[in-house]
């Protein structure tokens, strides 16, 4: 159950220092034996910092600290911990979040207000702070900018693989770095974000500009994502540019909109994608990454929505499971959507073979030849509605006994 | 896999015969080998007919056709086939529809339009109507008053066992009787009606009348129901009342409203009720029944939409079936549903155990008890918003490895 998924990614990149940006773990005991459960990113003064967060009505009490701390878009300090997410714990899980946020900007030598906060795991369960006494303040003292593979690990509950991502790209004059991280596995239907991701850059960007590269990239990214259609109270996606880069000569960013942040934008974009679509490799329980394409709908909000059905039937994924390619299923899942579809336009194809259209089955359908499709590990299922210029794109994976497995036999 | 959920009623009630009503099954080798897969019901003249079906927008050629028929409100015969769906097969299904109707008004001695079809199984493939040639015939020869149960086994297909219900009511001065029975398994999210669901009483009831209970009385006994969130392309649910009764004295009925129909409606009601929660009973792998009652909401649609989302929850499903009263996954289910909730007034009882109170978990929390209480074959889980007086209730079942094995390892 605990073997790594056959869908993670072949290659691991390195991921190099980001100036201003240090990291320490540490076990703190909170749930796990035997492996880290604390992260601290120690940024420098000046870092802005942007984020979204779950939709959930009923989020976590580090999301409503985050929230709270946003505005002032300045952070010197990241907190994350695995094994509990400090979410449904009330008063007590309020005061955690602040003693929790204090110790740490005492640790850092910065206000609680710079400090970011993040939880994930068990839902309901009081979440000790007292635990963080003491941590906080070795780890304070051994953040290095090294170690990001440490840091994606301490912050995984039941993913397979540590999820890490980096680029470099052009900004004015200067190289500037990217790097991310993030952690996924079940209770993944991001409604603005995922579970927890990180992205942290030397480019010397504003909080307000950092905010809207943010909330423009997750609608196709980690929006787009869903292993289960269960969305997190704890979904949090921070981004923390320190500014380092302006020694460098990187201009200075005030404005998303701004031409100079083109090149900037487009891989912050694709680190986002990558990050997701690691997220979506490790879904609880994968052996299929399966991607929905709908084209031709009424609107690109009414593809998502389709697809978003298609991605979320436990009757598609089981088959998908089972290496069926049981486009009725795909028809039932469009047709439950409640968004616009004529039956008698719809095509369906699995990985380039058309299996369905205008309403009925291809004539040109090969069992044989559609069923060596579905053994593949990646599996696209595209569905061309034949009503407007609507398109969408959509990433999920199978459902299988294992997911079943991993939720039912044990609480996450 | 084939073995009777432990979930199945103990008690099987006797269906009499209602007058006016004729059943015969028979075996054409649709899909099925060794067992029944058409039912023919004949109905005498004058027998009034009302049908709810599904919202999906691609339903199946057995939909369209009903729906269009419905309009003069008179049936004569219901051919009802397991092992093809007759959904998504374009023009050829509805041929095929016309076919079906066209031999079994032959063989009835009516008019097609006075014909009601249904078909449920796989979706896409083709359906040979040709195989009702000569079937329908004998049937129609062969049908006779009696066999309840050979009609509910014959429009099975992963069912594990076959639904029926049956009351008597006052009408007037008369005794009506009310038989049903239902289909159901998986992709199981009625909105409108199940799966396969017919109702026949010799109560004399006009169309009119009878579409105003069939469609009141699904709202909160097949539409609150779901095994798995995925809603059927052919849910179909049909009743038909011959009027037989009014030889006993059995008053005509021409509106719903009518105060004569008090005892009647609320029977019916019941019956319906009766049917759905069988349906729930018999979700594939299901084995665990699990009512969802949400409370305090804003408005009963608000409480309707909380429960659906907790309903149709995998994590909270998967719990379940793992015996854990795991409240953090509810408190998430209520959180993603997109309705007014107020985490800090929330309270969640499982089997009446409060294991969650005003956003944390309740102090009187004994994990044992709870515990016990989770082994228990029907789960009540109350869900206290504190925020109004909307109500409602919603009947699913648990996720268990065995659904996704008759999901993922056969094409149903």
């Amino acid at each position: 159950m605990s073997s790594v998924s056959p869908l993670a990614p072949t290659e691991v990149p390195d991921l190099p220092a980001i100036e201003g940006v240090k990291l320490a773990t540490a076990a703190a005991g909170i749930r796990y034996k035997g492996r880290t459960d604390v992260l601290l990113a120690v940024m420098d003064k000046g870092t802005a910092v942007a984020g979204v967060f779950t939709k959930s009505k009923c989020p976590s009490a580090p999301v409503d600290w985050c929230r709270a701390k946003l505005k002032s878009g300045q952070a010197r300090a990241l907190v994350v911990n695995s094994g509990n997410a400090n979410a449904f714990t009330g008063k007590f899980g309020r005061q955690a979040t602040a003693v929790t946020a204090s110790l740490a900007a005492k640790a850092v030598g910065c206000s609680a207000n710079e400090v970011f906060l993040a939880s994930t795991g068990v839902i309901g369960e009081p979440l000790d702070a007292s635990k963080f006494d003491g941590v906080l303040g070795t780890l304070a003292a051994q953040a290095a900018p090294a170690d990001w593979m440490s840091a994606a690990r301490a912050i995984m509950t039941t993913d397979t693989f540590p999820k890490v991502a980096t680029v470099t790209v052009r900004l004015g004059k200067a190289k500037v770095t990217i790097n991310g991280m993030a952690k996924g596995a079940g209770m993944i239907a991001p409604d603005m974000a995922t579970m927890l991701a990180f992205v942290f850059t030397d480019a010397p960007i504003s909080a307000g500009a950092l905010q809207s590269l943010l909330k423009s990239g997750v609608e196709d990214t980690f929006n787009a994502v869903t292993i289960d259609g269960d969305t997190s109270t704890s979904d949090t996606l921070l981004a923390f540019a320190t500014g380092a880069a302006a020694k460098a000569g990187a201009p200075k960013i005030s404005r998303a909109g701004d031409p100079r942040l083109k090149a900037f934008a487009k891989a912050f974009r694709g680190l986002l994608a990558d990050l997701a679509e690691q997220v979506a490799r490790d879904g609880e329980g994968a052996r299929k990454l399966v991607e929905i394409v709908v084209e031709g709908a009424v609107s690109k909000k009414s593809a998502r929505r389709i697809a978003m059905s298609v991605a979320n039937s436990p009757l598609v994924k089981t088959a998908i499971a089972g290496e069926d390619a049981n486009w009725g299923r795909v028809v039932m899942a469009v047709g439950k959507a409640g968004e616009p579809a004529d039956r008698d336009r719809l095509a369906i194809s699995f990985n380039g073979i058309r299996v369905a259209r205008s309403g009925a089955r291809d004539p040109s359908y090969d069992e044989a030849e559609v069923s060596a499709a579905m053994k593949k590990p990646k599996i696209q299922i595209r569905i061309a509605l034949g009503l407007g210029k609507g398109r969408d794109r959509v990433l999920t994976c199978d459902l299988t006994k294992e997911y079943v497995a991993i939720n039912g036999d044990y609480r996450s």
